[in-house]
C-alpha cells in the first residue's frame, strides 16, 4: 500500500473527523479551551473572523434598516416564567446568580456572602426576548412606534453539558435581532428577510452553500409559532443549523405586554420576531473548507487575505528583499476587493521559511507570496493558493499587483463551487425507509436526504434510532404528492433529513 | 427679574446639574434603566456613539500594534484568592453564579436547583485580569513570545450600590487591553503609550481635554504597581477619571504564574500591563459638551452629522423639495471628514418641523439643514450649526457642501476650545490649607486646584471632610520645591484636587 502523503494536521479528516476538527482549530491558533468548563478562549486569528463576520453582517442589517442597541445581561429570574414554552426550554441549562458579594470564608477562603443573597435570582441570558420585549413594551404606544427593528451583539450563556469549540459552548457570542410590528403579515416578512440576509450572508461571505427552510414543531425555538433556518453540510456529511429566525407571533408580545393603539384607535398585542447567528458560524466555516493541511478561508473572511514572506539568507540579502516586499504589500493593499483594500502582512519574524509557510497554510490564508533574491532578479512573485494543490507558480509582479482582486475572487467562488459540488453529492431523494434506513445505518456516509414525512411520534421514534435529525422543510421544495416513508401518510412536500451538529 | 428663556432641557445646569444630566440622557435618546437593577438599556443613538467610539479607539490600538481577543465571561472565584489585593478590590461588589440550572419551586415559581449547585461558584468578570492572566501563562514560554498585545471588548459587572446612566452602573460596556512585556521598562513603556493614546483619542475625537498624570497610592488599580489616568473637568467643576492605565509589575505574573526563559535562558516572571476605558466615556461627552437644550455632540463622535429637514405643506411641494434634499443628501455624504464619509440623514417622518427640529437639537446633531420651497428658489440652505446661538443662517446650496467638512471641523475645535477654556476658568495654584478649603467649601463653586502635598492619614481625613479627592500627580507637573497643604511636610511636585465622580 502507498504511504499517504504527510499532512499537517494529524489526524486527518479520513482518519477521525472530530478530532481532526480540534486539531485545525488547534494548528490555526483559533481558540482554545479556558479555565472555565465549556468556555473558550477565542484568540486573536479566530477573533478576527469574528470581526469580519461581525463587520459584514452588520453592515447587511444596518442596510436593511436596523440599528443597535445594548440591553442587560441579567435577566430577572421571574420574566423566565411568563412565557411557558420560554421557560420550558432555557430554565435547565441557565447560569444562575444568587449573590452579590464575596466574603472570607474563615478557611482562607473565600464564599458567597449570606448577607448579600438576591431577593430575586437573576439568569445570564440565554437569549434575550423576555428582557428586550418587557423594554419594547415601553416604547411602544401607537402603530406610529411601529416597526422597531433592534439587533443586539452580546455575550449569551447556556449550560451545555458536552461542548466543543466554536460548535456549542457554555458561552458564545452573537447577534440577536429583535423587532416588533403591527401586523402579522409585517413580522413574517421581516422573519423572512432575515433569513434571506443570513442566506446571503453564508453563501455570498461564507462560500458556504446553505437551504433555507421551516423548521418542524419540535424543532422550534421555545415560545416561537415558526422557525425557520439555514442549514449547512459539513464535509463529514453532518448537517449543521447555521442561524435562525423565529416569527414569535403574539406569544411574547402578550407575555410582556407589548401593546399599541392601532389606527383605529383600538389597543392590540403587537407581531415580533427574532433572529440570530452566532460563533458557530466560525465552526461552520472551518469544516466546510478545511482540509487535511488545516484551514483553509474564503478571502472575504480572512483576517489577512495575503501574507507575503520575505526569503533571504543574510544581511545583504535581506536589504535588497524587505524594500520589494514593502513596496508589494503597499500595492497589494491599495487594490480594492469585495468593496473593501486588500488586507496584506508581511511576515519577517526570524523563524525558517519552511515553519512560517507551514503555519499560514494551517491558518488559511489565501494567497501566500514568497520572494528571494532570485525572484526579484526575474520580477517575479512566486504566488501559493491556499485552496489548490501544489507548491504554486512564478507570476510576473505587476500581475500580481494587478491581478490580485481577481485571484482572491476566484478563490471565494472556487470554495463556494467546492462546496456545492459535495453537497450535490451527498444529496438523496429517498422514498422508502428501507432506503433511508441504509442510507443512515451506522456506518453509512449518509448525506442529506429529501423524504416525505408527516411529523408523529413513529417518525420521532425512528429518527431517534438512527440519530439521524429533520433539518427543515426547504421553502423551495416543490408541492408534489406523495407519502411519509414512516408512517405513509399522505404528504404535500419532502423534508431534509440528516445526522447533525 | 427677567424670565429666563424657555429651554428644551429643565431643570437647567444652573438649576440643578445631576438631575438635568438625567433629562439630557432622557431627551437625547441615550439610554434608559432597565427591569435589572443598576443595568442600563442602551438605546440606539447612544449605542451609535458607542459604536463610533469603538470603531476609532479600535483603529488607535491596532495601529500601535494590538489585536483583539475574546475571554470567558466568568472567572473561578479560587482566581480571585491569588491576588490578594484584587480580591480586596473585587471580592465586596461581584455577581457569583453559583447554580446552572433552575427548577419549579412548587408554587408555580422558579428556583435554582439545589441539585445543580456548582462545586465552585463562578465570578462574573468586574475585570479579567486574572482568567487572562492564567491563559497567557500557557501561551508564554520563551522571550520570543514576548510581548503579547491584546485587547478585549467586553461588558463587565460590578455590583454598584448608587448608579447613574453611563457613569456608574452595574452593568457596563468597555475596553480592556492587556499585555505581557520581557522587561520592565518595556511594561512601563506601554503603560504610558496607553495613557497616550487615551489622551490623544479624549481630546482630538471626543474633544474633550483630559490631564494626564499618575494615581496617588490609595487611588490605585488593586493590585497595580502604578496606575496612570486621564481626568477630565465636566461643566458642574466636578472631576471625571475617563481611563486607567496601570503598571502591574509582575503581581499578577506571580499569581497566574506568567514565567518565561530569558535570552540567557534562565525563568523568570513577565511583566504585564492593563488599560480600559468604558461607556462612562459617554457619561464625559455628554457632561463636557452639552447645554440647556440637550446634547451636543463633536461631530467625530456624532451618529448624525447632518440632519436635513424636508419643510412641505402638501403633496406639490413636497415633490419640488424631496428630490433636492435627496441629491443634496448623497452630495453631503460623499464628502470625507475625518478619513470617513460625511454621516448624512433626511429625516421625513410626519412630525410638525418644530418638534423634528428640537428632537435633533435636543440629540445633539452638529449640523441641522432646512430646506423648503422658498430656500430651493434661491439655491440655499438654512443651516444651524448646534454648537452656537442662534436660529442659523441661509447659505448657497454649493457652498454648502463644498464646505461641509470644513465647516464639522469648526465645529469639532470650538467644542474642544471652549471646554479648554471652561477648565482654564475652573484651575487654580492654591498653596495654603484655609484656601484650599474655602475654595472647596461646600456652596463654592470648586473646581481644579494645584496643589504641594504628601499623601498621608491626615490629607485623606481632610479631603474626606471636603468631600474632595486627589485626582493625580500630572505627568507634566514641573519639579519646585514647595510645602504639603496639608501637614507642611516637603513637596517637590503639585498634584490635582478635584470633587469628582
Amino acid at each position: 500500500m502507498p504511504k499517504a502523503p504527510k499532512t499537517a494536521i494529524t489526524p486527518t479528516r479520513a482518519e477521525n473527523y472530530p478530532e481532526w476538527y480540534q486539531q485545525v482549530v488547534k494548528a490555526a491558533d483559533l481558540a482554545e479551551n479556558s479555565d472555565v468548563r465549556g468556555c473558550m478562549v477565542i484568540k486573536p486569528w479566530g477573533y478576527a473572523i469574528w470581526e469580519n463576520i461581525q463587520r459584514q453582517l452588520d453592515a447587511m442589517f444596518k442596510a436593511t434598516g436596523h440599528e443597535n442597541a445594548y440591553f442587560p445581561l441579567f435577566i430577572p429570574m421571574s420574566f423566565l416564567e411568563k412565557e411557558a414554552e420560554h421557560v420550558e426550554g432555557f430554565a435547565k441549562e441557565c447560569a444562575v446568580v444568587t449573590h452579590h458579594r464575596l466574603e472570607p470564608d474563615g478557611q482562607g477562603g473565600l464564599q458567597p456572602a449570606p448577607s448579600a443573597k438576591l431577593e430575586e435570582p437573576l439568569i445570564v441570558r440565554p437569549t434575550s426576548e423576555t428582557i428586550i420585549g418587557a423594554t419594547f413594551a415601553r416604547w411602544v404606544q401607537s402603530y406610529r412606534d411601529l416597526p422597531i427593528l433592534i439587533n443586539q451583539w452580546a455575550n449569551v450563556v447556556r449550560w451545555e453539558l458536552r461542548t466543543r469549540m466554536f460548535l456549542r459552548t457554555t458561552e458564545f457570542l452573537w447577534q440577536e435581532g429583535h423587532t416588533v410590528h403591527a401586523s402579522e403579515d409585517e413580522a413574517l416578512a421581516e422573519t423572512r428577510q432575515m433569513l434571506e440576509v443570513y442566506a446571503e450572508f453564508a453563501e455570498g461571505v461564507m462560500a458556504m452553500p446553505v437551504i433555507k427552510g421551516e423548521k418542524t414543531a419540535g424543532e422550534r425555538f421555545p415560545g416561537a409559532v415558526a422557525t425557520y433556518s439555514i442549514e449547512a453540510l459539513m464535509q463529514d456529511r453532518k448537517a449543521l443549523q447555521a442561524g435562525t429566525s423565529h416569527f414569535l407571533g403574539q406569544n411574547f408580545a402578550k407575555a410582556q405586554e407589548i401593546k399599541f393603539q392601532n389606527v383605529d384607535g383600538e389597543l392590540q398585542f403587537a407581531w415580533t420576531t427574532s433572529w440570530g447567528v452566532s460563533t458557530r458560524l466560525v465552526g461552520g466555516l472551518i469544516m466546510t473548507h478545511s482540509d487535511d493541511d488545516g484551514l483553509v478561508l474564503p478571502p472575504k473572511l480572512a483576517p489577512a487575505q495575503v501574507v507575503i514572506l520575505p526569503v533571504y539568507r543574510n544581511d545583504e540579502e535581506r536589504a535588497n528583499v524587505m524594500p520589494y516586499c514593502e513596496t508589494l504589500k503597499e500595492e497589494l493593499a491599495s487594490q480594492q476587493y469585495a468593496f473593501e483594500t486588500v488586507r496584506v502582512r508581511i511576515d519577517d519574524r526570524d523563524l525558517r521559511g519552511g515553519d512560517k509557510r507551514w503555519q499560514w497554510i494551517k491558518r488559511g490564508v489565501p494567497l501566500i507570496m514568497e520572494i528571494g533574491p532570485r525572484d526579484i532578479a526575474d520580477d517575479k512573485v512566486f504566488v501559493k493558493r491556499r485552496d489548490i494543490e501544489g507548491k504554486g507558480e512564478a507570476i510576473p509582479r505587476d500581475e500580481v499587483v494587478g491581478t490580485v482582486a481577481n485571484r482572491l475572487a476566484e478563490i471565494q467562488q472556487a470554495l463556494f463551487d467546492r462546496a456545492v459540488a459535495l453537497r450535490n453529492e451527498a444529496t438523496v431523494e429517498i422514498d422508502s425507509l428501507e432506503e433511508f434506513e441504509e442510507y443512515f445505518a451506522e456506518r453509512a456516509p449518509g448525506g442529506l436526504a429529501h423524504c416525505h414525512f408527516v411529523d408523529s411520534p413513529t417518525m420521532e421514534a425512528k429518527l431517534k434510532e438512527l440519530k439521524c435529525t429533520v433539518r427543515c422543510v426547504p421553502l423551495d421544495a416543490q408541492t408534489e404528492s406523495g407519502k411519509c416513508i414512516f408512517t405513509g401518510e399522505a404528504s404535500e412536500r419532502r423534508g431534509v433529513f440528516a445526522r447533525a451538529y
